[in-house]
């Protein structure tokens, strides 16, 4: 869709410039630099710069001549009247490289609406503004004004601020680290990450792809968009403005709204995307995912000349969920046979201090043919005898031809680097800690799972939503944000199994209730004041007989009259008590970048000091809402301890997926929460015996 | 104490060689090439080495030369014998450099252990075997075969691991780091951590202590002298081994027997010590240590030429517990006044990607003297108009003279790799990424709280302690190695409050028991080898009647005989039911290195499955057990949520420090656990409802 604006025809740029310290002119010279295809420089006072012939204006540009692609790099206020003329000679890609737009204010961002205006009238589609350009290796396109072009390689990089597209280029350029494309999002008024991404699943130089975000423009479409991606290549993607002081900054940085940091993750996962936790993370990520093969396993071999670093590799492979190969007899017995009797022939391989090129070697390839082996850490201390030139030269001619991912870590500073640079001219990187290389391999195994994985459509849900529709009109009306007990027919309507209860005005009516129900009950207050019922003593459990709630009653009142003398009181609603089961919460809120957020957890303090909740965004799949389930730490609790009958999970799941639906059909719930949802065995089903929900402000 | 052994008046070389491949050769090199003082090479087979006239034994040294210090280079069976000479000619401090002891197996083990009986015999301290030797830049002493010599600086690195010296070496070499003292341990058959940082206390080259370990020889030594270490100078430990995976491979590789990571982060922490998680972190911390002053506070300030590095700096700076700094008025205005319009402010500050030289400067001195700032983080992407030359050279300048800490971050590769040649030549680091610049803040930072700690006296516990050693030695007449609630007197004897109940072997006992104790009461198994009792339905709680008594007394017995038919069964224990109270867990167990290790945590699944669990070692004082109450997630539902009252911490706190007593005074104890100690509302003191423990093999 975007391919002529990386490998145009021809490109116009719109404000070259003969002055070296302006953008127009890093630009044009990049261009020339790189690109084989015409260029025109657009400059109403000059009639060449750097060689080239130049215009005054699109116009001018012979009609016959097809310009592709249209980059601008004029003053912010002169852009819409650009894009007109652009549009009027039929240019439909653009790149806005001049900054002043959303991310200086208010009248920047009209300006910037205004360039999305005149676009959509044009059918132009254009990158920017307030960003750094692009880069592809392929059609030797540098139409950026970065000071550094990319090396060919096959890693796309995606990334909202320019800045760190710069160092990244920087950073690559010392480890010969290649890219295919390079993208400078910028304020995303028009194309945004998921429209890159949709050309990269099948862009064939390009085999992973990393972005930094500071937030994703469609939500959903992001989720959707990283599945088709990461079936067919990794993406790995660090986002900034996890916490609050990053988003606070992210704010004022590009004015993007970032969105909760669980939302993130729960896109991420349910999407296929490899999460990097740092810049440092990315990029190290993105180049051994461009190197190596994807271990087929999680256990992994050490080959070390220096003990000290063979345990801290272990440590970090057991902290990052990997294991230890156990060899094959072959490997143990080869490895006993031609490395010194000091060494360590197992799991870690200790070839010792003194250890030459061939016993590196020789201790390489042996591991590498063990079939338990899945992938291989390298370490080299650069001890007095080691020899770094010619182990790394050997080592760098077995990785090439290894299936298995071999990492190296050289761990030193001066005489590590002659290794080093053999190393990294072979295209291998060096990891300068064991660490790192471990949390590579992480990575690279992680996409195994990711690879495998299938997305399945989110189930059908039968309800009757005019009922639903019918409660949330009335409570508009009546200007009712919170609904509490007296909306759980929007549960019924949704087939979420709820406690038999009733309402009650009068002490005659709540004990008719109860006779009727049946004893033992509960009774709490209603009131759409009181949130937290049990803070004021407006929840009684257990009452047995009739003289129980006449007694219950009667101070439930008076307790919740001396807390909240103002709250209107609408009686008190009587349940059946559940007896046994397991409590657990579902709760909702939306997203300001991803939409209705599910959270579930164990009820009680469970949810609230120990933070064990996991999260998925609507609409959930049935996989999905099973992953959440399983995935609180107090799991056990519900699948069964120590002989205990398992809680009846499909239950939980169920409902889980009808509330998602629920979040869906209806964006008028701004929050929701069922609480708690008591899970009887195995079969027994669930009950919701509390809500609470808040309406957006209509 | 150890002055003579870094600082000899002369030191004999045993095994130096003229053969350039041979250790001994190496040695004596290094010895030429740093030290001023006399050397004597002991060789049998060579007149003079490297043009040193060499002596065919120790005894053939003239006795008018103060030999100080001896380098041991032969092969390990010779070692013993060469101690034994160097004993009768009065060397009092000896380096055995040699490989081939404990860490080989059995004979070795045997060979270590002679050298130290001689040791011992003449009063000589000796370093190793099996290490790389010693440095020490202040006497110029390079006592080691490493290849490279260390800079001077002030960093002294003590490591078990002769290879990451070497690595730390070459590591520091190449970025312009120094080191007062560089100490590799080998297998510390004599001289170990606590011998040399006992030295380093009052070394006045020495401003930074770090250490690489796989183990410590005395644990509560070890606790008392970081004290004292890290109240003179910070002292930072990467542990090797955290994981059962590290572990192993330490076994093999030292033979050191790892001791577990709760243990040491709980020695880490009541010694003052701050842990890093890599030899990374280590290195980073310590020269971050060697070259700035601590921060005064957590509050930091971010100044970026890169929006999206700024934000990932915030974002670190929260997760590792720092505050973003909110700017004195003052500081804002004059930003506002030089800063271009577009430029950000606030914190993090951006100066634009286009920031010259000047505004860098500018930016920096103003926040400097902004007196809410305690730390900077100054970050640089190496943009198309970036002059990072100068702007080191500025920062560089500011950096040296200020006296808050201005961490560097430089992002890229090749155009900053000259920035970061001035910094380094500045003596000031660069972080490769933002995130490494906050993790060093953050370790400066905690150093600041780490030396204002007070460590007080473990308090004085009365105890009946000859019943406690009465009930024990009956128990291993017996050869009972479990006891159970039968050895509550232990419980009473240290004065902790234990449950009201009486023993009965036969129901009408049992009777008459409820009815002297009064209703409600629980009935408990009393069998040695049921440990779970409630797993074999041998606990019922709340009976209220002798006919719920009488009733649960049969179904007890024939569920546990259905469970365990061949279980001794010494009859039933009757306690009081403690209505309300939250229940608690502190239990015991020996660390190999450390002794006592102290578990706290709240009762049931908070402990099995949400590990919410803090650990502190014998002897706890008062502050300490305080700490492990405190720092447990599930806190709040002691100290008491929502109007709740608060549970009785004192209590808590108190049994914490009987338990801690009690597990010194009897190390027959192997394993101990009060559960549940159930607490009351604050003032209302707490009980021991259950206890079990397993006496070591006698």
């Amino acid at each position: 869709m975007l391919e002529k604006m990386f490998n145009p025809d021809s490109v116009a740029v719109i404000g070259a410039s003969r002055n070296k310290e302006k953008v127009g002119y890093a630009v044009l010279h990049n261009l020339i630099e790189s690109y084989k295809g015409k260029i025109f420089p657009i400059n109403p006072e000059a009639d060449e710069i750097l060689g080239i012939k130049t215009y005054s204006s699109i116009e001018d540009i012979p009609l016959d001549e097809n310009v592709d692609l249209a980059v601008i790099v004029v003053p912010a206020k002169l852009v819409p009247g650009i894009m007109e003329n652009c549009g009027k000679s039929g240019i439909k890609n653009i790149i806005i490289i001049s900054a002043g737009f959303k991310e200086t204010g208010i009248e920047g961002a009209r300006l910037e609406r205004k360039c999305v205006r005149i676009a959509k009238k044009y059918d132009i589609r254009f990158l920017g503004p307030n960003c750094l350009g692009i880069i592809d290796t392929s059609s030797d396109l540098n139409a950026s004004f970065s000071a550094v072009m990319a090396k060919k390689g096959n890693i796309a990089l995606i990334s909202q601020s320019g800045a760190i597209c710069t160092s990244a280029l920087d950073w690559a350029d010392n480890r010969n680290v290649g890219f295919s494309k390079f993208i400078s999002l910028g304020n995303k008024a028009d194309l945004a990450e998921n429209d890159f991404l949709s050309d990269l699943i099948d862009d064939s130089s390009t085999d992973v792809v990393a972005a930094y975000l500071e937030g994703v423009k469609d939500g959903p479409g992001f989720i959707e968009m990283s599945r088709r991606v990461s079936k067919a290549k990794p993406l790995i993607v660090v986002k900034a403005g996890r916490t609050a002081a990053g988003s606070k900054a992210v704010s004022s940085h590009t004015g993007t709204l970032a969105g909760s940091d669980e939302a993130y993750d729960a896109a991420f996962v349910q999407g296929g995307v490899i999460r990097a936790d740092s810049l440092e993370d990315l990029l190290e990520y993105s180049r051994a995912f461009s190197m190596y093969d994807i271990p087929q396993g999680d256990d992994i071999a050490i080959i070390t000349n220096a003990g000290g670093l063979g345990i801290l590799t272990a440590d970090e492979c057991q902290r990052q969920d990997l294991s230890l190969a156990g060899f094959e007899e072959k490997t143990i017995d080869e490895l006993k046979e031609k490395l010194p009797p000091a060494a360590n022939i197992y799991n870690p391989v200790d070839v010792l201090g003194d250890a030459d090129p061939d016993t590196y070697e020789y201790a390489l390839n042996t591991v590498l043919e063990d079939e338990n082996v899945d992938g291989i850490i390298l370490l080299i201390s650069p001890q007095a005898m080691t020899d770094i030139e010619n182990i790394s030269s050997r080592v760098a001619k077995i990785i090439q031809s290894a299936t298995k991912p071999v990492l190296c870590s050289f761990v030193g500073g001066t005489k590590i680097s002659a290794g080093e640079k053999i190393l990294t001219g072979s295209g291998i990187p060096n990891y300068t800690f064991p660490e790192r290389a471990v949390a590579s391999m992480r990575a690279l195994s992680s996409y195994r799972k990711i690879r495998k994985k299938e997305y399945h459509s989110p189930p059908v849900i039968e309800a009757d939503r005019d009922t639903v529709a019918r409660i949330i009109e009335k409570a508009q009306e009546k200007k009712q944000r919170t609904l509490g007990l007296e909306a759980f027919d929007i549960l019924k309507a949704y087939n979420i199994p709820v406690v038999e209860k009733e309402i009650a005005k009068t002490l005659p009516e709540t004990i008719e209730a109860c006779e009727s129900i049946g004893y033992p009950v509960a009774m709490k207050i209603l009131s759409p004041e009181i949130t937290h019922k049990s803070d004021v003593g407006g929840i009684r459990l257990n009452l047995t007989s009739r003289a129980d709630v006449e007694k219950a009653y009667d101070t439930m009142i008076s307790s919740v009259r001396r807390y909240m003398p103002h709250a209107t009181i609408n009686g008190v609603q009587i349940q059946r008590m559940i007896e046994g089961g397991r409590e657990v919460i579902i709760g909702m809120n939306r997203d300001v970048q991803f939409g209705p957020l599910i959270m579930f957890g164990l009820g009680g303090t469970y949810v609230e000091f120990l933070k064990d909740v996991t999260f998925g965004l609507a609409p959930l799949t049935e996989n999905e809402a099973n992953h959440i389930v399983s995935s609180i730490r107090t799991y056990p609790l519900l699948a069964g301890v120590r002989g205990e009958k398992p809680h009846d999970i499909g239950c939980i799941i169920d409902t889980l997926l009808r509330i998602s639906q629920l979040s869906l059909d209806f964006p008028q719930i701004l929050e929701f929460e069922v609480n708690p949802l008591v899970v009887m065995d195995e079969g027994k089903g669930c009950t919701a015996i509390d809500m609470r929900l808040t309406l957006r402000e209509s």
